[in-house]
Formats: C-alpha cells, structure tokens, sequence
C-alpha cells in the first residue's frame, strides 16, 4: 500500500480508475463477491438517479465458501437422491435441496453477517458516497458456482425501465436478458464460467411513488467476476494507467 | 358464495374470523402460499407498529408447481450428479443447481408476475387495508417442498427486535429460530412437513431511520402451511364460528 493508491480499488470500468496508478509494493483490495456482481449492475442506475436506499437479498452459490463448499454440496446431493442421507461436514446444516443463512461470522449486536455488511461498507467505498442506505440477506443456496441477487432501489430522481435498460446495455460487464413475453431472465447458470454479469426483471417498483424506484435480478459468475477475473481486471487497468 | 361470508377468509387466527360463519354453498379462497407464509410472520408485527411498505423476495420450492414439478428437480439433479445433461420439461431452463423467476404468468406491463401481485393483492385484502406498500420478487430454488422469504418491513412506527421476537413467539402457528451466536436461523428442510412457520434473521433494519424497519427471514412448508393445512384450519374455524 504505498504511492498513493487507495486500499480498494473496486471497479474495472477505465473511468473510474483513472487516478489509480501502480507503484512498487501496490496491494490491491478485491472486493467482495457479492457486492461487485451488485454493482456491476447498480452501478449505472446510481449515475442516471442516485441511489438513495438498496435492499438485497442473496441467492449465493457454494463456490463462494472454497472448493470444499462446492464438493460438500455435490456428495451431499448425491448420497441423498441416492436414497442416503446428507453427511454434513463443512456447514452446520444439510446443503443438498436445502438453503441457509450466509456463513460469514455474525455481528451479534447488529444481526448482520459480515457478508452483508461488506455490501453496506464497501458500496459506500465504492461510489464514494455516506449518502447511501443499504441493507442486505445473504443466503447460501443449492447453486454451484454463480450467484443472484434480487435488488430493490430507491432513486433521489425518477427513473423509468427504458432509462434504466439502456444504461445496463451501454455498461461494459454487463448483459440484459429481460424477456416478459417468454419470462426468460437471468439464471446462475447463464452466469457460469461467464465475465459479464446478467441482469433482468427490470421494472418499476409498484411499492413507491411516481417513478423513484425500481426491481431487478442480477446473475453473476462467483469465481470469475465475484473473484478471479475482477483481479485480473484491475490488475490490467492499473498497468495501464501507469505506463 | 352465499349468506354474507367474504370471498377471501385468510387467517386461521380465531380472532380474525369471528365474523365469517359457514352457510349453504359457502366457497372459502385459501391464501397463496407465498403470501400466507409471509404474513404468518409479519401480522403480528403489523399488529404492533402497522407495516407501512413490505419488500419481499422469495426463495420457493418445486412442490409450488405441483408434483410433477418436484419429479422434474429430482429428476434432473439425480442425472446430473450422474454426469448426465439435464432434460427440462416443465420448465424451460434447467432446474438442478439452478434457480429461476417464478413460472406463473407476467403482467407485461408492469413485468411482475401473478405470484408476485398475489402478495400484492392479497395482503391488501387479509390485512383490510390500502395503506400498504409492496412489492415482491419470486424465485423458484431447487428446494423440493418449504418456501423461504427474505422479508424486509417499513413500519409506521418504531418497533425493537425484542417487541418483534416477543410477538413473533407468542403468535400461534409461528416458531422462532434466531440463535444469532450459532448462526442458526430457519431452513426449508427445518419446515418440511411442519405445519409452523418458522421465524429468524430478525434484526433492526440499518438502512432506515431510528426503530422504523425490520428485516427477518421465514420458511414455511409449502404443501402444509401453504395449502392443504391452512384449508382445514380455515374450515374447522368456520365450523366452530357456525355451531
């Protein structure tokens, strides 16, 4: 950490790094998995509007928890529609045809995991903003590798579906698949071994006046852009800014 | 639909059916799963601080879509831990080790789907009010038969955990499960075949000011509580109402 580069260097979009300059014994901060597949798509909605709250709640995937997670779900799944019963190992409750809250250590004042106060934190980092309110569920569910999320938002400014579609097509990392008519959006598996993160069931939140809000659900690799990928992004931009 | 009984009878709780009596021809509409399992939980909540705005996303399972639904993931996951492909049938994606936006019809205007506008709709009518704000997004999971619910609650006025844990636990039908030092909160499989609804995650909601909201987390048996239990509870009340 030295020179001058931020801690968190959180998004591989050129434009936001630009002040981002490599220097000798540079350490990078990834960001969190959850958060990044996040905000890949909230991102571009927060520069139309501003995001004034965020309410998440998470479908995540075994990959997130190591490879050990992702083979504790596969055996597990295996021995029982094998007519065997699950054997837990690595998380306290059976994971095959199951979900649980988030196993990230619990912040027994608050209630929060620290999975959902990471998005809290370093959305805040990320945008560079105290402005924000957030709040978030973190759930493990059946999933091999690629997480989803399903994503509330309030805007200080109205924003429409069409406003909102055109700027998650223009964002570089991200793909829409938003079809009503064949109620074909985002799965985990359209996510895996993918680098985009996918977006869908963009629309306007009927909970809220006029047009300040909106609903959607994002699909995002965990492995690739939750982790290794990203790294690799901001490894590159960083580079490239310093050359 | 005869002698003055109301078309929506929605709470097996004795003191909200006091008024419906059984009579010749009488229909009863049994709730939607999703939005009996969630106000299970959250009508003693709106009972003590009156819920002025509701964001729930849904985390359902297979037995929602009937039993053919249930042989598809059973079916699909037993070969594809065989290194099989999966072959969809009811559904147009796969449905092993992968989750998907709930198969009921969507509203193409405003992109909610039926099960979605049902939470709307019927807590609207079981609570007897137009004052409350919701908006949902359901998920089908490859659970086979208890829903869960990430539920996040703007309240009129301010309402502790301890008032919520307390309320929660003395509502019949509701169990609660929030052992915030051993992260053990509600899983599908802790419902399964349970005629409660199980209660936990719940925690003061950080992203709003002082007392107003609450976050919590519920799973409900979707074959028990979610229809056949929640028939007879409603009838044999409405027996008791006519003797």
């Amino acid at each position: 950490m030295t020179e001058g580069v931020p801690l968190v260097i959180p998004e591989v979009n050129p434009h936001h790094m630009a002040h981002c300059k490599i220097g000798k014994g540079t350490i990078i901060a990834n960001p969190n998995c959850s958060t990044i597949i996040a905000l890949m798509a909230v991102t571009p909605l927060h520069k139309l509007a501003t995001v004034k709250r965020m309410i998440v709640s998470t479908y995540q995937a075994s990959s997130g928890a190591g490879a050990s997670a992702m083979e504790e779900l596969w055996e597990q799944t295996r021995d029982v529609v094998n007519g065997k019963p699950a054997a837990p190992k690595i998380f306290p409750v059976q994971y095959a045809f199951n979900l649980f809250s988030h196993n990230s250590d619990m912040d027994l004042d608050s209630g929060y995991n620290e999975e959902e106060l990471k998005m809290v934190k370093e959305t805040a980092k990320i945008w560079d903003t105290k402005d924000v309110k957030i709040t978030a569920t973190c759930i493990r569910v059946p999933v091999m590798r690629a997480h989803a999320e399903s994503i509330n938002l309030e805007f200080e400014k109205d924003i429409t579906v069409q406003e909102a579609n055109a700027a998650l097509a223009g964002f570089p990392g991200v793909s829409v698949i938003d079809d009503r008519v064949n109620n074909r959006h985002p799965t985990p598996l359209d996510a895996t071994n993918k680098e985009d993160v996918f977006v869908g069931r963009v629309r306007q939140d009927i909970s809220q006046a006029s047009k300040r809000g909106l609903d959607l659900f994002v699909c995002g690799d965990q492995i690739k852009k939750g982790a290794a990928l990203n790294a690799v992004q901001v490894a590159e931009q960083l580079v490239k800014n310093s050359a």
